[in-house]
């Protein structure tokens, strides 16, 4: 049998199946293959009319000789010690010029590392970000690729073909070199973590401060679907807050133990920051709390025994409560470009924070209305790089950000968690202010540590003359 | 010349020559040594009648020949590649029961990565943390001592007797083995770095929402000192928000740029909390704060871009100002705490956090009355090893979470930043309730990833049916 496939895809769960499929129905034709020799023949069986494109080869050097060249191999198996494995067993069967394929979320770490190894052997790796869940891998997801030029032109017609598309544009680019596809995919998922979380705040609020029902709050943000906060996420919230558990006839999200797993990525990030000397809090908070839903015992423990010390407050309005959301949601994006900025500047990925934007605005988890007047903003002039002070933020800020004090002053009385709303406002009123208050801290570290100073009135090291603190 | 000295001080910048002349102080012969030779004289010369006590040695190996077996070496140098170069240079000299102390700010995975080396050639390494800067150094440290039973057996008495001492106990434990010492100290770091960001934060809210100057906020820190905040950053605070800058007879804290470093250990307590599945959100907003105030320019071109939206709120009373700031700190203090917990566990240090909060009463930068009570909590029946779930912890949170919660409504009123107050006000907010939001979390995860969850009513993984998001 001679084949000369397009690309061969490697891994056949959920998203290599997905992406295998798609790339056969846009008429490309795919290898595949998997460890496990015995999940080809019933992808094969499930393929129906796309089996014409589709070959399935179980020995890996079958695989690769079946591959057009350059070959292209895509990649869909767990990150980690899998994929240095199949690395280590792919690499020496290829050719100088042929590229590898990671799709799966890889610490951007890790792909550097892998990048400039098999570079040394004259081959190409690439970091693909592939947003859009399994939906999205079959009919259109979002891709954030890394990696070399040579890579990015023989992969972009395929690449092209399979993603989805915002008003005609395909939401696929070439990003940077090795980590940076990754990397940006890493930040994707961190905004995606606050913002589920700002949307459990707000449900949060309404729940336990309203006493509201599922299906009335599902019903709120079903009215907001096409409004400012027009989103996927918006979407997926109002559906699973309306839909019902069958057995029961209760709502479904009723039925579900509050205790959130994570995989990394949010992790991934914050620490990433925190190397760069950055915060994303928001994200951190979704992150801690995502921790602190595991501690389920403890907090079951907790309730009866800690004290409320709730204030009298009133429930926001619903209005209130959609610019509150809308107001995190922007400073959430633009604490999650800075990660981005200051990634790009150290490892010198030059990142287009406007195509990013471009390439969010359909197919991943966080597509949503706004994206598309940050790929605007960021086309425009932005003092200091901040998107928030971009002219088009503002506006929307000054319209939200009374909302957001009010729902904020309002959860804080009523005693509801908002942690990654507070966080958002705490970051925004720290940034908006020329003069913060680490003149106190830089005091408090001269005092006891000696550490020194800089005056606001002239160049220099300085120190205090402090009297003794008795 | 025949030297027996007890114990080898190498390194005297600030920490190691105060702890040097500590030692010498209390009796104990010293032999100190310096990377650069010419240091050595110019110390011995400024110790006066201690230099009875001190022998300085340039040479390596007349330094480790100088020292009563078995050897004890305290390095107080920079910790990373200029400590594993010294163990490299003093190990051969060492022999078979000897100790290497690292007095520095090392992370603890050096820590024992350096123990399981040293271990192999029979030689002993004990990380130790010190606080109390150069003051608490020279006469009165608080140290958390991490390696094993037979450094300490040879270590307890020399640092017992140079140890700030609280109602007669001296603020120093064998807390456990290898890392355990050096990373208490990088969580009490944290806390510090919350504890600091807190104060800042009234602080900022007293000046930028009340209108008051550094010697009036600096009266009502000062008001606080023998109440229930009464600590030595509180005293840190009063001392320097009064001090006037000589040159210019204004408040010494109105002529520092408010830029502040950090050093590591807050971001280490971090990583480390994430890597964990903890957070520690306090700690967090500090050394975002920290980051944040570097982009001085940012904020001064963002302060006249941004739109404020406050709300009409009035100022805080002092006594909702002293109570806030004293449930932050518990609130703060308890997520710490929570940290050592999960890494004891994860390394098998069996940490007694009742014995750690001992050590910090004295000595420390972060030492307060409140420690006192923590020790005594952790002494009593903890559930789920809750520091806030103590009954005298629940009787003080009742006391000051309603001024909490009034402080924080004020401030996200007014527009004043209270990112570290806000986040120990979520975290609380969170544990303190059963049923938590993280529900939505899995019902999203599940419509968009297939994720799965656990259901309230039954065991197992289950998925929803979920209706199309349109």
């Amino acid at each position: 049998m001679v084949v000369t496939a397009d690309i061969g895809v490697f891994g056949l769960g959920t998203m290599g199946s997905a992406l295998a499929l798609n790339l056969a129905e846009k008429g490309f034709t795919v290898a595949v293959s998997n460890r496990e020799a015995e999940w080809i023949a019933p992808f094969l069986a499930e393929a129906g009319p796309l089996l014409d494109h589709l070959v399935g080869l179980a020995d890996l050097e079958e695989f690769v000789a079946a591959l057009s060249k350059p070959r292209s191999v895509l990649f869909m198996i767990p990150s980690g010690a899998p994929m240095d494995e199949m690395i280590a067993r792919i690499a020496p069967l290829l050719e100088p010029g042929d590229t590898i394929i990671d799709g799966g979320n890889a610490d951007f770490h890790d792909t550097r590392r892998r990048s400039a190894a098999l570079d040394a052997q004259g081959l190409h790796f690439v970091g693909m970000g592939v947003s859009g869940g399994e939906e999205g891998a079959r009919h259109g997801p979002s891709m954030m690729v890394g990696g070399t030029d040579h890579s990015w032109r023989q992969l972009r017609p395929m690449l092209e073909a399979i993603a989805a598309t915002f008003e005609g544009t395909p939401c696929v680019a070439h990003l940077g070199p090795d980590g940076a596809g990754h990397f940006v995919k890493t930040v994707h998922n961190g905004i995606e973590y606050a913002d589920m979380q700002m949307i459990a705040e707000v449900y949060g609020l309404m729940r336990d401060g309203g006493g509201q029902q599922a299906p009335a709050i599902g019903a709120l943000f079903q009215s907001w679907r096409d409004g400012p906060l027009k989103s996927y996420l918006v979407d997926v919230t109002a559906a699973v807050l309306s839909a019902t558990d069958e057995p029961t006839g209760r709502p479904m999200v009723d039925m579900i133990r509050d205790q959130a797993g994570q995989k990394g990525t949010g992790r991934w990030t914050l620490i990433e920051a925190l190397r760069m000397g950055q915060s994303a809090s928001t994200i951190e908070a979704a992150v801690g709390a995502r921790g602190w839903s595991l501690e389920k015992d403890a907090r079951e423990a907790a309730e009866p025994l800690l004290p409320a010390g709730t204030q009298n407050a009133s429930m926001p309005s619903d209005a209130d409560l959609e610019q509150a959301l809308l107001a995190g949601r922007i400073l959430s994006h633009a604490q999650g470009f800075r990660i981005l900025s200051a990634a790009s500047a150290e490892f010198g990925w030059e990142l287009d924070l406007a195509r990013v934007s471009d390439i969010w605005r359909a197919g991943c988890i966080i597509r949503s209305a706004l994206l598309d007047d940050f790929a605007s903003a960021f086309r425009g002039a932005l003092p200091h790089g901040h998107l928030i002070l971009a002219p088009a933020m503002r506006a929307r800020l000054a319209e939200t950000i009374p909302a957001l004090r009010r729902v904020l002053a309002a959860g804080v009385s009523m005693g509801i968690a908002l942690p990654a709303l507070s966080a958002a406002m705490a970051w925004y009123d720290t940034i908006r202010r020329g003069r913060g208050t680490a003149d106190l801290i830089q005091a408090q570290r001269d005092f006891f540590g000696h550490h020194g100073f800089e005056r606001t009135d002239t160049t220099g090291r300085h120190h205090g003359t402090w009297g003794a603190p008795v």
